[in-house]
């Protein structure tokens, strides 16, 4: 696509690995466990010595609240074009401000969705067009993707029966809706197989922490030439274990 | 450019003369006289009996209004990204809820800015590029191009003068940014003879009124193939007119 090529021209597109953190990001329908999973995480990796940024898409900045207050509880007639910008205004300002200046910093980030929640939620589901959706968003980040993706699989039907009472709009959504989503993810996980990997949110807590830990062992290693644990103490900082 | 081409082929592209309504609008920098002229423009329309819709962006909805606020009084390091796309969502919204119900209804409106601000200030000025900015700008308005366009032309040195004490984020810009601004606003206007009449902002209230009357009397004669007076008396509906 061309807003894709255009950013690879100006050498600023897939910066997949450039930076010197290490950035990870959640990714599932309505309650597939992501809350609960980002915190074991972080705790894991706070207790394992790394400096971490967590965050979350919509509304991990003061302006990002505000637009996602926007888009849940704001006018009825919301269009789909307008909702994908406002997502995108807070996208664009959320790694700006945040992501980016913390992966320069050599921190792990930890962020409760990202543009791929975009592409399955707005680009699949609401029929804006899979690779627009992904251009759009690649442009307001200026082409900024994550080392590794976790999506937390959930067939609908069951994600449906663990929900509270409290309903937003999009949660208000039929269940083909949450289909089309799932859907979405799976194909997205299988165009990148390096980046995402799949977990049966049926699995136990316990089960899916210990599959996250395995997996991020492994890139920690990789991209520091060290295993960290917690006998050795002390804070980690990715560029700086890295020299 | 990808966006725009992918619309062309989805037929919605390019919409100008498709509408029943009359669409117009009007540009130009800091000070360029466009509310007196807008204000003038409509009541001459109003009092020729044509049903009216004369909104501005940003700002022409209660959302837009509230995405104003945030552009022009939210976090000072808002990044030009996310000002782009603050921006495209409020038109976005604006153009799918307010103007193009108004088109189809077969009203003339009178718009204060619409993309060409974009691409003059965002595109140009800020640097992210001519063309992607109008091609998003396009993607969030399917194509909606208006037949009409007057751009209040003036040289930003004169048009400091003229300003009031009240400032905003946009108007502390140096004036380099404004000269900027109107080079951008003249070369679309080159770009697009068909569509943009330039007018010398310096000319007096009336000189400028009676150049204005004169483009919207005969873009009203071609689109009805009547040239409707206060004489007539009674309301004027392009699309009832038009038949």
């Amino acid at each position: 696509m061309k807003f894709t090529a255009h950013l690879k021209r100006k050498g600023r597109g897939m910066q997949l690995n450039n930076q010197p953190g290490l950035y990870i990001t959640f990714e599932g329908g309505e309650a597939c466990g992501k809350t609960t999973q980002i915190e074991l995480t972080q705790n894991w990796l706070r207790d394992l010595g790394y400096q971490l940024t967590v965050s979350r898409e919509p509304g991990g900045t003061e302006l990002g609240q505000q637009l996602r207050n926007l888009i849940l509880h704001g006018p009825k007639d919301i269009d789909p074009r307008c909702e994908v910008l406002l997502y995108l205004a807070d996208r664009a300002y959320h790694v700006a401000t945040k992501i980016r200046p913390a992966l320069e910093a050599g921190q792990v980030v930890v962020q409760d969705r990202y543009f791929d929640s975009a592409v399955a939620y707005q680009g699949a589901a609401r029929k804006l067009g899979v690779s627009e959706v992904r251009d759009l968003n690649l442009w307001a980040v200026e082409g900024l993707i994550p080392e590794i993706t976790f999506l937390l699989d959930i067939d609908p039907r069951v994600s449906m029966q663990r929900r509270a009472g409290a309903t937003d709009r999009i949660e208000e959504e039929p269940s083909a809706f949450h289909i089309k989503v799932r859907e979405q993810y799976l194909a997205l996980a299988a165009a990148e197989p390096q980046r995402f990997h799949v977990l049966n949110a049926s699995d136990s807590i316990e089960e899916l922490q210990a599959q996250i830990r395995e997996v991020l062992l492994g890139a920690l290693e990789k991209k520091t030439g060290l295993l960290h644990n917690i006998s050795e103490g002390g804070s980690h900082n990715l560029s700086e274990d890295a020299q």
